[in-house]
């Protein structure tokens, strides 16, 4: 049943990739300068989608999309972030990714993830191994003391409430600042992608609010890859509602972080 | 005769991005996970090309490159960063540029920027315009205070001596973060070229030493798209030499931004 759900899921996330590439083109080719006509057309053309697929092969499932949900009290959710890196997607920068979760009563069970420039998928499902275009992936053991280690952080921080995920994940994030080379590249999804492949030491991000769908296919993406994923104090989380910012981070780096947030190192 | 230099630099730059698409597909084909000898031999390919044909072409200039140069203490040189951006390069992430400068008696009189990932040249002659890709770009007139505000800051500032530029940077980057969205592309020439085409309002660094490569194409580029380049204290500064960071902005926001560094505001 999983294996038919991550296909599902795959299909779904090509054919995103496609509506991402239409409305790119268009946003290279207008000059676009910052309003988000063509980046919400592309998100909400990609979310419709989802909901009319879901709709038709599993009716029985909900959808939670960043721009249209579906059936969300549903026990079984399909969490949607139909274009990831949208301020980039907009500047004509090729970092933004499609993401999608088959979400069990808050819990995570399949990742999707596409990168429609690059034409890199990474997936996995729990207890089947993560993978970037079907070869298996592995978080590194670099530690933050390492020279190569490199963080990246959202700095969307300021955008929410000043509610303790942001003040917490400001605090980890000026602890990686004097230690690691230290990048934004405005998708949390893509740089979650990026520790799973061992790329990156660590993700950190302060988002709450209507933020599951930023890391609920990172959940067991990276934690099928060997890493962690939890609230940005170190504890697990449901992925069906609000969540409290998210550490996501190769392991041998999880405790040390967790700890800076706790104000206990 | 700035138009055969512009040619000569523009043929370089399309011969550089080919270099780095060879070396950047052997970068993601290997999984690469932070050794940096993928993107040094890049380097040293592109660096070596410049001196070449420069060499051949222009007996009577030098070439300041980030790996090697030639004749450094010529009255005209050639400014070049070969792959800025490896920190992203050596991950699989698509924005890395190169970029070359010819300098004059320390001031900047052409530049030209390549992306090969999106197919992108930026290029400007003092005095004759800049460009993407043959149409004229323009800095925005955006304000810090605009919702749309986009400050890319790099933060490699403590990689370097605990200077003044890099303390003024970092006072620069905290009084933006407060206010606009902020990124770290992991490519200050990259940043700088999307302030010239409207998309960033400014980019911030306080690089130093042997920097001067990182901001050279970007000050004749960015100032005939109407923004102002100066180094992080506001200040004119030569680019045959070590500089005193950056500030890289529209034209509005310059002020603010200067008087923030100098603790002003």
């Amino acid at each position: 049943m999983m294996e038919n759900y991550l296909e599902f899921a795959k299909k779904l996330a090509r054919d995103a990739g496609e509506i991402m590439q239409k409305y790119f083109n268009q946003a290279v080719a207008t000059h676009y300068k910052g309003d988000k006509t063509i980046v919400t057309a592309a998100d909400e053309e990609i979310n419709q989608m989802v909901i009319d697929r879901v709709q038709e092969k599993y009716p029985e499932h909900g959808v939670f999309g960043e721009e249209q949900s579906f059936g969300q009290d549903k026990i079984t959710l399909w969490v949607c972030d139909p274009v990831d890196g949208t301020a980039m997607f907009a500047r004509g920068i090729p970092t933004a990714v499609f993401s999608i979760a088959l979400v069990e009563d808050g819990v995570p069970k399949i990742g999707v993830v596409y990168d429609p420039f690059m034409d890199k998928m990474w997936y996995a499902s729990v207890g089947g191994g993560a993978f970037c275009d079907d070869k298996p992936v592995y978080v590194n053991e670099t530690l933050l003391a390492d020279n190569s280690a490199t963080v990246n952080f959202d700095t969307s921080a300021r955008y929410m409430p000043k509610g303790d995920a942001s003040h917490v994940a400001q605090k980890i994030v000026q602890y990686a600042d004097e230690r690691v080379y230290l990048v934004s590249i405005g998708s949390i999804i893509h740089a979650g992608c990026l520790v799973a492949e061992g790329k990156f030491v660590a993700e950190i991000t302060g988002v709450t609010k209507g933020k599951n769908m930023d890391v609920a296919a990172l959940k067991v993406i990276v934690e099928e890859a060997g890493g962690r994923v939890t609230d940005i104090f170190g504890n697990e989380q449901r992925y069906d509602r609000d969540i409290n910012g998210a550490i996501i981070s190769n392991a041998v780096v999880f405790d040390e972080l967790m700890r800076v947030g706790k104000g206990e190192k």
